[in-house]
């Protein structure tokens, strides 16, 4: 396997022998990302204490890690199960304990951009924030500022722990031999690729299909608020909207899986024959469905705020606003998706 | 002028004289619209304690006086504006003080309504409305109820006062003689009276260039709630968001006078060649701009409702997110009346 057809051209770049097994490109894909994890690895341990280095070395982590994970799960069929699924399952772990820290850092710049939005243009600086939205802001900046820290904490745990160096001695043997399945060094990766990636597309359209997308596809339809005020079932349960969410969120991944199963096609005809269309819809229609993810969350955060005892009701009053916000910006994200995805199946338009 | 040129034709229906002048035209609509005053002010004084006919009455009352008010407007250089100024005047505050029961009535439905839709589907019947959402709903229920119910009585000192008879008079010699200036008893009607009107359009249409229109067209642009949480100049002051709603509350009264302008024109031509389309149009556009006042106050009330001394942080949570609803239905508002009004320019689409 080590020794890839995938030969030198003149000018350096890859040359794709036409005949290369479905084995050969996929080996090819995971190598490169196998290399990206080690190497984004080396960067984080020499980082040190600089925390920007360190930051970024974890999120080009997470990236490697997410696409192993992804294309092991797209062109499982073609690989030694035995060995993928079990590695799977912890990088699904590694990505969201390191993945943690990025969001509880994201979701507070988020509603602090929201409530300077909401303050007005200028309104800090002019000292025009009401109490409440001053107040509202210190004590997210509180909460989702210990959430992090203690992301943090859990994240360099996790770093230091030997379930991490299992995943990492894992990720070592990908960087030089990927297991296979016997069969996929037979198969033709033009023929046995295409048809697992075409797999992923259809549980993505199936998923769609299950989406409220006429709903969503009205601007202004109020869905995304409708349970803004239900009461949860319990004091520690999930926001009631949860439920509305989650098969967005579900769709969130399978774009994600459609997403990287496209870079593997396209790793495979070097670009030449690749579909950039496609991949840019598909990148749009994540990017929509990551805003949708990041505005219920941060929208929970709000409202989970506003449950903090003896609280002043201005600051809850701001928390309210914040929270009906944020579940508009869920409104507006499905809103969005629902245009993308129908570029992305009609295959009509920018 | 009771000696109308406007005959009976074979079926009963009027017959447009073909030279008819602006004057016995405008006369023949504010003679219907006077009469219909006079007639609802009897049903008034004849409902008794029936309150749903005594307020149907008074819907119908404000009816013919925003429209009398409004005609004496838009055709003002054919009356005797020494007459018909001043009771223009009176007419708005007829109309300002005989509305704002109904108003506050309509604002409590529709902050019910929504209290109702955020907690999701039969929530009340189910019992999960939040502890916040049900308080909410009792305290702008009591604010509102006894706004409406003063609103009550300021109507009926109003309806029994002298300056009310003064206005039913002036409206009792409107259904028998309309006070023109000499001149418009010589201006044929198919000419002035489209003039007239087409200076109510360019008034409307100059207000609606004012507006943000390029923004509203955008779904969810999130420009409705930007001052959701800016400091209001004084603790009584109108919130800061009433200033970015003025021009869309002036444009409203615009499209009223227009759509009043053109029933006049309608009369002339007896709907033969009037054009349904424009006026279905301008109709949907007040709907919206009405949709747009509706919840610009309904939103105000919510965050005054949430500056109550002593109320508990989930109450004042839920009057946030009501408020930020409210305010996204301000923006809808927009957007649809953006829509239509492409419509009522180019004369294109339903």
């Amino acid at each position: 396997m080590t020794n890839s057809p995938v030969a030198t051209g003149v000018a350096g770049a890859p040359v794709v022998v036409q005949a290369a097994s479905a084995g050969e490109v996929l080996s090819g894909y995971l190598h490169a990302q196998a290399t990206e994890f080690l190497r984004s690895l080396r960067l984080h341990a020499e980082s040190g204490s600089d925390a920007e280095d360190a930051g970024e070395a974890a999120r080009l982590l997470r990236r490697s890690a997410r696409r192993i994970g992804g294309t092991l799960q797209v062109f499982r069929p073609l690989t030694d199960v035995t060995w993928t699924d079990p590695l799977r399952g912890e990088l699904g772990w590694l990505t969201d304990v390191l993945g943690r820290e990025h969001a509880y850092a994201a979701r507070l710049a988020r509603l602090r951009g929201a409530l300077h939005r909401l303050s007005g243009a200028d309104a800090e600086a002019a000292g025009a924030l009401t109490v409440g939205a001053a107040r509202a802001g210190a004590l997210l900046d509180r909460r989702l500022t210990l959430a992090r820290t203690r992301a943090h904490t859990a994240a360099l745990q996790a770093l230091g722990s030997s379930r991490f160096h299992a995943v990492a001695d894992a990720v070592a043997v990908l960087a030089s031999e990927v297991p296979l399945d016997p069969a996929a060094r037979d198969l033709l990766a033009g023929e046995a690729l295409p048809c697992l990636a075409e797999q992923a597309q259809r549980r993505l359209t199936d998923a769609v299909e299950l989406l409220p997308l006429a709903v969503a596809g009205r601007p202004y339809n109020a869905e995304a608020l409708t349970l803004g005020l239900a009461a949860a079932p319990a004091a520690d349960s999930p926001p009631p909207e949860s439920r509305q969410d989650a098969p967005w969120h579900h769709a969130r991944r399978l774009v994600r899986l459609r997403r990287y199963a496209q870079e593997v096609l396209d790793e495979q005809h070097q670009q030449a024959e690749a579909e950039p269309s496609l991949s840019v819809r598909l990148l749009g229609a994540g990017q929509a469905l990551d805003r949708h993810r990041d505005a219920a969350e941060a929208a929970a955060a709000a409202g989970a705020a506003a449950r903090t005892p003896r609280i002043a009701p201005a600051t809850a009053y701001a928390l309210g606003v914040l929270h009906a916000d944020q579940r508009h910006e869920v409104e507006s994200a499905r809103y969005a998706f629902g245009r993308i995805w129908l570029r992305v199946t009609t295959g009509v338009g920018p």
